[in-house]
């Protein structure tokens, strides 16, 4: 049986069973019937087809409503308290998918009210930083330009506080030590910021003043924001948002999510070769002690770090990563080489992000919702 | 002995004993000393005279700052949920004072946000309409159009936001509980708000760049949010503004507060020549029963609406004022003759106001913070 565990917005401990968690959450696990429908617009994204988005809320008024012509806009977002790690793209790279697929507008939004609000020691100077250096990293994945819109709450408040203010409104502090386990000690800033958080769910139909559905793929640590969000959603006038939801990008460490508390297992978009070469070299793996017992006994795939990075990122070949977990299994292949091989994959891919991420200095400026200037 | 009373920025109720509310709250009365450093300036605003702006904070600090060349900016605002009534104006005419005795900025705030998330069934459409009809009987008044901006809270926020930020991050909810009385039903807007209130004391600083000592001149039933403020504001790297505390302008059915209410109790700066008429009519005096028993034993103007609206408002000449309570006394005038000639200088003034108010709508779009639109 799992450990028990701990997920919320801003903390994640322990073993995470995800059907236990969507459970506890209350949300639906994606069925092959939902999956069909993904289909429908083309190849199923590698992380719908191994269950990394693996949950959900009313993806089915997402594409009926799409089906009558009624396009949604994509909403997804970053806390900026650090550089972007590879646990952050994960979902972002689902987010470009999807918008390539749907043909859909993009709402990006950076909450560096909530870092400076949760962070003790965190300054607005900094969470903007922050914020720049992760949306070049969300802009390198290649979002389309056009319809993307980069929204940073201290920047563009004055169109998301109204919003806000109404779901404020409707959420009392009794349903927010609930759903977030706030107490008395919770700031009153902290205890505001979810509002903020579920502007940008209603921020497509406040302009258009008309109901335009709006989907959020993140994490399913999000998920009490959301659900509080779409508690509130009918009584001040606009629709449910649907969700669909990611489990965690593992550490290297072996842990369920990669945390920029632990730079040594946290692979960040700008490392060198030889950073991630040495971190990936100290990556927890499936193996046994020693080679002979190895060739005997082979590895284990489901605990190792290597081989879920290639699940989860690196290795998008169905047959392929089967072909691995087997040799794996059988004793085929070592550790070490399965660490070699990660390595060179994570530097072709971080090569050409960082390419990517330099010029994407040049269209930030016009990639912001309202051009605000960074 | 006097009744328990209630004081809050949302609720005035009870008999208010004012000196025990100024120890209730931890407030300095004003002394002559006080007086004194005001009397270099000018002679005394009546409602210094007779101590209707009774008590403050630090007003010592805005002196020493004043003469040492480094000006203050005055700081007032109004919660947009109704007309403008008489009760209003009273500290507005007091900050007018204010700005033309010291030649000093003023920066005038219109709290829709508050209006929107403490009234059940305001909307933000309702609150803003409401500032800009307040906004017009502030201007009315005679402050200095360059050196008085409104702030419209929905409308600067971009600015406001990260002051407020900083000061939401160093009031946790238990604070808040107890300054306010806030409790689980509270909705999480209306727990933040507070930081939106305090944010304009520090924008001058914030804008200069260095810290511009703040006085606000209000009703002392804001001094939960000031005091908050003021605990805050070191900790964020401003000094603490100072307050200078008014009593409330009385209902004119003998109750303690003009309150939007009670609209018969109540006289707005809109009302017609008739309708002051009518209500001050009505008014609770401090008469006898008959006429012939009032001559014997004469009337009580410490309860007395009518002297109430003379005294803290229509008769600046405090020998007319002495006058005028003898001969109440001593029976020699009677209540309907004093009802008369309130109502008189009472239209006398609306008349002028309403002019007054009409041109200022030529005016407004030019005295808002940042140059918003209506």
């Amino acid at each position: 049986m799992a450990e028990d565990f701990k997920v919320t917005p801003w903390e994640v401990t322990g073993d995470i069973d995800y059907d236990l968690l969507a459970e506890r959450f209350g949300t639906t696990q994606i069925d092959d019937e939902l999956l069909s429908r993904f289909e429908r617009y083309g190849k199923l994204h590698m992380m719908l087809r191994r269950r990394i988005f693996y949950s959900h809320r009313d993806m089915n008024t997402i594409f009926d409503e799409y089906e009558k012509g009624n396009k949604f806009v994509l909403y997804t977002g970053r806390g900026p308290s650090g550089n972007t790690h590879l646990g952050h793209i994960m979902p972002w790279m689902f987010n470009k998918w999807m918008q390539d697929t749907f043909n859909v507008d993009m709402l990006f939004q950076f909450t560096d009210d909530e870092k400076f609000l949760f962070k003790q020691d965190a300054s607005l100077g900094e969470t903007r930083k922050m914020a720049y250096e992760n949306a070049l990293d969300m802009i390198a994945l290649g979002f389309d330009t056009k319809r993307t819109k980069i929204i940073l709450d201290t920047e563009n408040v004055r169109t998301l506080y109204p919003i806000a203010l109404k779901v404020a409104k409707k959420i009392n502090f009794s349903t927010a030590k609930a759903v977030f386990g706030f107490d008395n000690t919770t700031n009153i800033g902290s205890i505001f910021y979810t509002s903020m958080q579920a502007a940008p769910a209603f921020l497509a139909s406040e302009m258009a003043s008309r109901n335009i559905p709006c989907l959020i793929p993140c994490g399913i640590d999000q998920d009490p924001h959301f659900r509080a969000c779409r508690d509130v959603a009918l009584s001040i006038g606009y629709t449910k948002p649907s969700q669909i939801y990611c489990k965690m990008f593992p550490g290297l460490s072996g842990s369920d999510k990669m945390s920029s508390s632990d730079p040594t297992a946290t692979i960040y978009t700008t490392d060198s070769n030889k950073e991630v070469k040495k971190k990936v070299g100290k990556a927890f793996t499936g193996g046994c002690v020693s080679v002979e017992e190895q060739r005997v006994k082979g590895g284990n795939p489901e605990v190792c770090a290597v081989f879920k990075y290639n699940y989860y990122l690196f290795e998008d070949d169905d047959k392929k990563l089967n072909e691995l977990t087997e040799r794996c299994r059988n004793g085929e292949i070592l550790c070490g080489e399965c660490k070699v091989a990660l390595t060179e994959k994570i530097n072709v891919f971080l090569e050409k992000h960082q390419e990517k991420r330099e010029k994407a200095k040049d269209v930030i400026g016009d990639m912001t919702f309202e051009g605000f200037k960074w």
